[in-house]
């Protein structure tokens, strides 16, 4: 934790004049309270709190380039705020500062349906994006855990359960509204699906982490729903069978809507959380999208495959409510772990390999969790090669924390070996900044920090995370 | 023309020293000949040419890296070539300096069938790629007319007819080696299929033409070679009827792999050039790709569709060599199109809209065509919302040649109003960079030009193209 203290020694005291300017604009939409800076100090990760000095409830565009004009006249961070549901310290305030707050900006601007596009404002959570254009037809089908905020979304860009067909938020955002270093509005591209116009800017803004912008209106692709889906669990003597079921069908270019892997603690965690009674070893959860008879026949190309990877039955979930809850129990699951052991904190791991290697990676990190005594679960976006371990530590025990970071960083070398990535969608923060130079070598962050330095001059946007200054 | 004159008033003699280190690294691999520069200085626009000094050819990165460093020293232009298939003028040496030829590193350096990728140097074409992984039943779908490089193609975010099922050069690039202004070398990714590792430097490359960096590797994305493929034609009344069918067809999410638009001075274009007997009215192209009972149902929907907007027959093209003739035919559209008029120049427009405004533009822009008493055709990917309006001009007649500028200039207008863009594949080149700064406003420009001047502060990198320094 280096960074954050010598981060920590450049915090300087919130200007007396930039905190009146702010109460003269937003007036009671400021707060200073330790309460609610304590509640925008922290996200999900094992951090402990880093608290910015002052929040601020923006409600449009121009309000938030109205805080990054005067913060950047005083020098001062700026931190946005979603629903502080990200995992890798992502919005502590290392050098203190103003938190923006965008959740009242969580208006559905405009749907067009007939273009399968939607534009939002960055406080719109994915749940709410769904119930309010259920009557289109449509759905937005990218969903991290959490019930995250489309803002939040862009910033690490997220993808979740439905990637391995649907793809992430890099492929599913059009264009962005940006607020940039010096308080200028921006608009990164148009509803077009496709353009050969310049430099990608909305590729670049998305996976920034706050550190180059702020996004204040976004535009995603939505997906007609489809006219069938079903779901289907499926077990296995060994995780090994379970990943190389999933590689061959990928391997087929079968498109499947989900595939999920959960190892036995996993499933073991589910079943005590979500009431459900599933068979306590490795676990496959599929979900089907496409035609009645499409539908049909991917289903039983994989059940073929699964059966000749020693598939220890192959369940149907028919009905609605059957795979709502299944998928909401996949969705608890990281809460679920946090319950096997009770007072523990989770250290999330994130590593996204190509395909090929799957097996080996998840098979290789299982051994090392339990050679070195941690609890822990596996479960994964498995179908594009991307898993989480969980490891459940206690946050009083230094060795116990020490252990789990080791196993994480064998893991990740494991990974980049394998030619793969540190982070497959939880992003980099203030965790990963050392994973993230081992992979892409100095020269490559060397052209980061260079984009970083020339849009954000002072190092006013989101400081310490991603790369060091 | 203000853009090439006031450049060319920057063009300095190519130093002595300079040619003669190249020389004395390159050998016969550099080349000061009329003919070797004159077939270097121009690409496929209606522009007239503009030689560079010398040309290199490079057959390693670390080649590439020694011309950067090279020229840099002497703030010389540095310009990357492939094909020479680029339509807006990307290519020519508007500051003269050194062109590196990219052609003779063109090897497949390693194929991942388990995990669907391919890693090749920026030489290798698109058709040569696909006959050297044919083997292992995979392919590349990006096809742009032109037997382009995969340099090129990353260079200009290229897409071609696949792309509304398969994504263009910006879903489907995985990973890049830069050699970037000062010739640094780097690697923008991994071959994992998605990431939150950082900035999106891969997508910031693709799409930058040359202007931030020199690609020397490149991992693209293979699909399986699909079990089932049909295709089939359909003529209409009307334009619009056919645009509308397809805008039904993408709304209601039928997966089409392929779907091309003729006008029907397309059509007469084509049928002369490539012995064919299509009826002379609007076109549309379709390709299904799937399982054979997947293809069968997603063609008698879009059947049933075109007899809605009211088809006049709807003809299967089963038998392979049929549809290999087909899509030949589509592919030679822009020198089929060039002979309606011996002797004429092709000005070719590309701009994408919203689908649901489609057919709008489309008809506008004809009507202006006709208007203006333009000999042109209407070719597109409408699947994606992309059309080019191919206007064929006397290239010694200024008055032909304005109006069919006024004419791409009223349909740019038109299409960014609709919230669309100037371009959906071909790029911006030097043709395109007032619509550039129509389409994206200053603000924006300001960004892309920050970006260019602390990646390239010398303007080295392929100046004058995308944005004015």
């Amino acid at each position: 934790m280096n960074d954050s203290v010598q981060m920590a020694a450049l915090k300087k005291p919130l200007p007396d004049s930039l905190l009146a300017a702010l109460q003269s604009l937003f007036e009671d939409r400021v707060s200073v309270t330790e309460a609610m800076r304590m509640h925008h100090g922290r996200d999900e990760s094992s951090y402990d709190p880093m608290l910015p000095d002052a929040v601020v409830f923006a409600q449009t565009t121009e309000e938030v380039a109205d805080v990054v004009k005067l913060c950047a006249a005083h020098e001062v961070p700026i931190i946005p705020y979603g629903t502080g549901t990200s995992l890798e310290g992502h919005i502590l305030a290392l050098r203190g500062g103003v938190c923006i707050d965008l959740s009242q900006m969580n208006r559905v601007l405009s749907v067009h349906p007939e273009d399968l596009t939607v534009t939002v404002e960055p406080g719109v959570t994915r749940k709410q994006l769904n119930a309010e254009i259920r009557d289109t037809g449509l759905f937005f089908p990218i969903d991290p855990g959490a019930d995250a905020s489309l803002g939040g979304m862009v910033a690490t860009r997220a993808s979740g359960t439905n990637a391995v067909r649907y793809g992430t938020m890099r492929e599913n955002t059009l264009a962005l509204t940006v607020v940039t270093a010096d308080g200028s509005i921006i608009r990164t591209g148009t509803r077009a699906k496709k353009s050969s116009a310049g430099y990608d800017l909305t590729r670049l803004f998305v996976g920034s982490e706050g550190t180059l912008g702020i996004v204040t209106e976004i535009t995603v692709k939505l997906y007609p729903q489809p006219e069938a889906v079903s779901a289907a669990v499926c077990s296995f003597p060994s995780a090994g069978d379970a990943v190389r079921t999933v590689i061959q069908a990928i391997q087929m270019g079968i498109p499947l809507a989900r595939v999920e892997f959960l190892d036995e603690a996993g499933v073991k965690a589910i079943n005590r959380h979500d009431k459900l009674s599933l068979p306590e070893s490795p676990l496959l959860m599929f979900e089907f999208h496409g035609s009645e008879a499409g539908v049909k026949e991917q289903a039983e190309l994989v059940q073929e495959i699964a059966a000749e990877h020693h598939a220890i039955g192959f369940e149907w979930a028919t009905r609605q409510e059957d795979r709502s809850r299944l998928w909401a129990a996949r969705h608890n699951a990281y809460f679920a772990l946090l319950q096997m052991r009770p007072g523990s904190r989770a250290i999330s791991t994130d590593c996204c390999v190509p395909i090929s290697r799957l097996a080996e990676c998840i098979l290789d990190t299982k051994a090392d969790c339990e050679q070195h005594g941690l609890v822990h679960a596996i479960i994964g976006h498995v179908g594009d090669g991307n898993f989480h371990v969980q490891m459940l530590v206690d946050p009083n025990d230094a060795e116990d924390i020490a252990r789990a970071e080791g196993v994480n960083a064998r893991m990740v070398a494991r990974a980049l070996a394998m030619d793969g990535t540190c982070t497959g969608e939880h992003g980099v923060g203030m965790h990963k900044m050392d994973f993230l130079v081992q992979e892409h070598g100095e020269p490559a962050i060397a052209v980061m920090r260079t984009i970083k330095h020339a849009l954000d001059p002072k190092n006013i946007l989101n400081p310490g995370k991603i790369i060091r200054w």
